[in-house]
């Protein structure tokens, strides 16, 4: 009906506009006499929010909320940079929102959602072990970019883009494994279940099984340190305490770049050759393993793809013409000079 | 006056609770009149806001922003931290918002203080270049983070917190000449006067002038690409160009660790040694610089240091004990594997 307005049917229903808004919105702090009312007022006009942008704009939010957990990852920048720019493009505010590292991403989003009304929201980074009552409490369309909950969590309730870090490190290690290494150390985060260091054990010790290799648990080191599990300090100290303790390894797969340039380091100190005497790899695909020297065999993750789909998957939902789904990107397996055959 | 409210006075002036707070915050939205009323009232019943804090934070935005030009900066996330900690073991609400490199710092700033009140703002990176109008345009307490404005500016209208870019650039520059070097390259990230950049050239200009060395402008390069202009990517350009030019130089000062490190790689890759065939230095004291092979000579700045000052300033001039003030820290000069003599 052209011309009908918000405020015509708030008129008719006799209560105000943000009522009205509430009701349109799903919101939950609604009567529900009150909204069945208003939507068969809004049936019957053949009222379509959507006509009346302009309306609905004054007094419903258009923010976008991004929560980053883990800022100092370079490869959370590049995607920030697109998220702006498509959020803004598309007419909507953006605010960005940091989690600590002992933060609970959730319980920061319900706050935001109570106080600022927020359209949609991308978690970027951060666990993926929330229950499946724990993302049933986020009222307001949601992608989580770069990590996914278990697999024990019904996929019908949650939107997802990342890469398969168990495939991708099967991959990487079984590259390992077909230039004849036998004995891999793996350098990870930390020992939680809740890290994406768990997932990349997990794709190591399928390769190794593949291969017919025990796992050895002296060959699996995980950082002790507080703060940033990922950082190059962590790589360093893990590799200076493997090689004081003078067990035989002839690869490294550590589950972070940094961790790699921190390992490399120490070992190039130690007097040891990359790769002749040790090959290392990481993940992640950031600048530093295409700068160091020499430059690091490393899984690359298409972050630019990520966040379009991130974006296209979060505005589907908000304009409700797509269901949830779990978008899984393939990692590129990029070879360095930092590892070469036994 | 114990016991006596903000709504007392409001009240005895017969305005309402939000109006007096106006007057007690300095706000600019209030007749002149009215706020020159209420503070006689507020005098003659030696009435004291901090008496009635609890009153004054219901009606007032307790929210503190941070605005970040350069987030893909490791220091800037290691100063966020900090920040973030303080502000809220201050009770503050701490907003996080990136500034985009093209976008102009003082506007997102204004529509900030329309929008979300704001108790304070911190500035961290950024251009330095504004004028002494556009800082004057900010009405609430302000600390520039990292960058400090011209010289030409009255130091009264605001607070900065940062190294002397040109005198650490003067430092490291006289270095690499104290050990012999006459022939110094400087890898900078733009030819904008708005950087950094311009800065740390004119320290570098100053030590060789104090040396009697010429300065050549076939040894200045700025690097052409958008984007992160103190990337790798930069660097590593930067140092291809100059090496397929056949010019001669023994030495390198980088404006940054990232574009030091690009820098390096295409001199390793090219074959040349380093610190033997080449000497080089870069700015910051990044993690990378430690974990670099070789590691890498640079000025250090006292990131933690500066960013506990930033706060305590900030809290100064919020509380009104202290006037605007600009401090300078000191950086440190880190020798380590990538300089040594001619």
């Amino acid at each position: 009906m052209s011309g009908y307005t918000i405020k015509d049917i708030a008129k008719e229903c006799g209560v105000g506009v943000s009522t009205v808004s509430r009701a349109l919105n799903n919101h939950p702090d609604i009567n529900k006499e009150t909204k069945k009312r208003i939507m068969e007022v809004v049936e019957a006009r053949k009222f379509s929010p959507s006509t009346t942008a302009r309306d609905l704009k004054r007094i419903r939010s258009n923010t976008i909320a991004v929560l980053v957990k883990g800022l100092d990852n370079p490869l959370f920048h590049k995607m920030m940079d697109i998220f702006q720019l498509e959020i803004e493009s598309k007419k909507y505010d953006f605010v960005f929102q940091r989690v600590g590292a002992k933060d609970d991403e959730i319980s920061v989003a319900l706050d935001m959602i109570k106080e600022r009304k927020l359209k949609g929201i991308i978690f970027l980074g951060g666990n993926f072990t929330h229950s499946e009552e724990q993302l049933e409490t986020i009222s307001v369309p949601f992608v989580l970019a770069t990590i996914s909950p278990g697999k024990n969590v019904n996929t019908d309730i949650y939107s997802s883009v990342s890469v398969d870090d168990v495939k991708e490190s099967y991959k990487i290690t079984d590259y390992l494994c077909s230039i004849g290494h036998k004995r891999i150390a793996i350098l990870l985060p930390d020992n939680g279940d809740e890290s994406v260091g768990s997932l990349r054990l997990e794709g190591y010790k399928q390769a190794l099984s593949k291969h017919g290799i025990t796992v050895e648990e002296q060959l699996i080191r995980y950082s002790v340190d507080e703060g940033d599990s990922f950082s190059m300090e962590n790589g360093y100290k893990l590799m200076r305490q493997l090689l004081s303790e003078d067990i035989y390894f002839t690869g490294v797969f550590a589950a972070s770049d940094k961790i790699a340039v921190g390992a490399m380091k120490a070992l190039l100190e130690a007097g040891k050759k990359i790769p002749e005497d040790v090959s290392v790899c990481g993940f992640d695909g950031l600048d530093i393993a295409r700068y160091y020297h020499p430059t690091i065999t490393t899984i690359v993750q298409p972050i630019d793809d990520m966040a379009g789909r991130v974006i296209t998957q979060l505005f589907s939902l908000i304009e409700e013409t797509e269901a949830n789904s779990q978008i899984t990107f393939e990692g590129k397996l990029l070879v360095g000079e930092s590892t070469g055959p036994v």
